[in-house]
């Protein structure tokens, strides 16, 4: 929302903004049981007292337009001046909520919502700060980028054929042989994801998951009527085979694992770990989807990825340049089973006509010219500085209330309080100091120990700040 | 596929034919039940003889990797050499047949094949030809499109707002007047379906749509579990309301439209008809999909949108640049209601986290330096100068045997033959002499009289050369 009134107009500042929300109404912009913006953010937005917005506010209310519920906001009202008769209006609120997708969580929506905010401190994004992008460079190689026009038409199923070509070589730096026709472009490894759910799965199938996981703060197998089972590993009571065996259903299964710079815990397996889970899967019949977002991001040696290791086709391989080179492109990849693939490929046609192609150009020029691989050096430079900043902090202050690991790559420290205080009201806390975390909660829905710390995200002064506001709220709490 | 043997290797063309497709099953590109490709196209693709091929086959065949079913081609064995016992092999297949999505039309899925062809004459093709896309151009505006660190992280849930600031403005000229938070950015018109029917409808909830239909020839909404329904226009003695009310179900109902330059038969509803379609529509409390691709490319005057003419929330309008930039681009948008486009725009955060931000800022930069508009007059006089080519043709040659409309802007003309000659042989014949057509029953599954032509794709050369093939191959069915 970006109006403002204008002071120079021969209207009064109030009749301005009642005649804006009418024009809200009658455009069907705001349309009937549609809630209004508290009287605070709309004073804010449009510049003006909070007093002019109750007034307004109040003519509305007047006049039938709107109506307010004690407690529970403005909205609009039913026996609106529209011209139009009750019954003509659609109640989208209905569509809404019988649909098949379920809403976000709420604790997620409110740091969508914060993120976007100029001051507030995200010690929990997962993503890279503006100033590890490498924007400028990005910028000038626009200039070499070529484009074809058989490139800006609609795409090959599988994506552009020649960073196909790219991705099979740079594929076998991880020790993976696939050739082009075994990989396709995805806009991310979420879409991957999704189009793995809705290609490959019959509702009601489960997934397997480790405790904590990224997948239980997206929802593209829950939406989809999947069973989502969450496993303990390292319980020596209670092994892997053993569960899963417990817990397997009827239907198909899956493994979902990021065994490399794990969201949100930043451990990785060992290569025994590894290979005692391919073999478990194997002889279960459960494919796995090895989501390796992170690798390039690791400060020191890491074992194999999982699809090297792989001789079955067992496993599903995802990749991206959303955590190494930017987001915005929106550029990520599968490569599998050549069947499964062209399955995949066959449902993203039907779903978004391929991902774009100025995008998989401008990742082609990055990882041809060599640009890409200078780029990672660099950045895994700058995640270690800011990961030994974040440590020394933790060191300094978190010692007596909480313990960790020491990051050995990505972006993660899973910090783990002694008491149990991470909960919706310390993240609301948080948030009203203009700090935003990524509670534990979030990844596993019983667990109040833990924060998804992120030192890729804020700036080394925000970070400080952030820490220190972050010690305060869980000491008072205590 | 793009291996071919090396003719100065040590090995022979056939033994290393027999090792590529052991590599390919050893890494699971080809997994157990994998059908190859046929000894033709396998010979085709690698520049070799068929016999090369049946005796490289006959050995795998000997040797338990490969096993042929007659008539029915050659399969990935049962009892592979690989070292994994059969049991754990994972029946990909099972997954693939018993998920969500339905595998696209067979007719569909071998116009997406064939179109890769170079040689192919593709009569059908919804899209702008290479000739007709503005690629020097778009690879120049490259130099000038700005990008900001904030631009190319993670998006907004609505996507960039300099782009719907401009988006705003621009639907004005077509009458609406939207906000830039009533606008939300998607990858193209067919992912704005597929929100759609993934965020506002319940499964079993009823899509009515005018038959012939563009939405007959993708699936966003059957894959999710929708009813379709075709309704007649222009039958007097079946109005459209009578209609509606007869076949609404108990479940939520959309109205699916594309009322101007109509995907496939080009026709554009005239005023009176938009008003009634929303009337009836507002009676019955059917929201309407205005999918408005196509009105850019107008060669006259055309009624203003159903939007435009909508002052209670219920028409969602789809715009698009694919239809008139460059498909690869992947941008299109969709303005409505503001609680309806916050919660698409929740879902599509779910889904793939937003839209190129590098396509965003090129189509910022083409409509806010006004390189887009001064493209769009060109490119409407190169499309009327190969419709009127067609249509030349048509009637020195096609007078006799079919019947058409004088197109009026866009990309098709719908060709009515005299006889219902239109089926899949007629479709396979042509395909064998390399000409593609868009066969009427895929738009109308029992409509054998159409073909959808385009005059938008094919060069002048092509244009010609494909219609006297087709007019014989009609001629020869008759």
């Amino acid at each position: 929302m970006e109006w403002q009134p204008n002071r120079f107009s021969h209207l009064t500042i109030q009749q301005q903004i009642i005649d804006w929300i009418k024009q809200r109404i009658q455009s069907g912009e705001w349309p009937i049981h549609t809630k209004l913006p508290t009287q605070r953010k709309l004073a804010e937005a449009m510049g003006v007292n909070r007093s002019t917005i109750v007034i307004a506010i109040e003519e509305l209310v007047a006049d039938g337009i709107l109506s307010t519920r004690v407690g529970d906001g403005t909205y609009v009202s039913n026996n609106s001046w529209n011209v139009l008769i009750k019954s003509n209006h659609l109640d989208w609120e209905r569509h809404i909520s019988s649909s098949i997708y379920e809403p976000n969580f709420q604790t997620i929506q409110l740091i969508n919502e914060y993120e976007q905010q100029e001051d507030i401190i995200r010690l929990g994004t997962g993503e890279l700060s503006p100033e590890l992008l490498p924007t400028a460079a990005l910028q000038r190689s626009l200039q070499n980028v070529q484009i074809a026009a058989r490139d800006i038409g609609y795409s090959e199923p599988k994506g552009s054929k020649q960073l196909r070509h790219m991705l099979s070589q740079y594929a076998m730096k991880r020790g993976i042989h696939a050739s082009p026709d075994s990989i396709m472009i995805v806009s991310g490894a979420l879409q991957a994801l999704q189009l793995i759910s809705l290609g490959l799965l019959e509702p009601g199938s489960t997934i397997f998951q480790e405790a904590p996981s990224y997948l239980n703060s997206v929802r593209p197998f829950q939406s989809a009527g999947m069973r989502i089972i969450s496993l303990e590993r390292g319980n020596r009571d209670n092994n892997l085979l053993d569960q899963i065996t417990a817990m397997k259903g009827k239907k198909q299964s899956l493994f979902y694992t990021v065994p490399t710079l794990h969201n949100p815990t930043g451990s990785t397996m060992s290569l025994d770990e590894r290979q005692e889970l391919l073999q478990i899967c194997a002889s279960q019949q459960i494919p796995i989807i090895e989501d390796d977002v992170y690798h390039e991001l690791a400060f020191d040696e890491i074992p194999p990825s999982l699809k090297s290791l792989d001789s079955s086709g067992q496993v599903l391989y995802i990749g991206s340049m959303s955590k190494t080179l930017s987001p915005g492109l929106r550029i990520g990849w599968v490569i599998g089973p050549e069947p499964v693939i062209d399955r995949l490929a066959d449902i993203k046609m039907q779903t978004d006509y391929g991902s774009s192609a100025f995008s998989q150009q401008i990742v082609r020029y990055w990882l041809e010219s060599g640009l890409y691989d200078e780029h990672i050096v660099k950045l895994r430079a700058q995640l270690k500085r800011r990961a030994d900043f974040v440590e020394e902090i933790l060191r300094s202050r978190f010692n007596s209330i909480a313990t960790w690991n020491k990051p050995t790559g990505g972006f993660y420290i899973w910090l783990r309080l002694r008491e149990p205080l991470v909960n919706k009201a310390l993240f609301l806390k948080l948030m009203k100091q203009n700090v935003l975390i990524n509670p534990g909660y979030i990844y596993d829905a019983k667990d109040f120990y833990h924060i998804r710390l992120s030192y890729a995200y804020a700036s080394f002064e925000q970070l400080e700040t952030g820490l220190n506001i972050l010690y305060e709220a869980i000491v008072e709490g205590t």
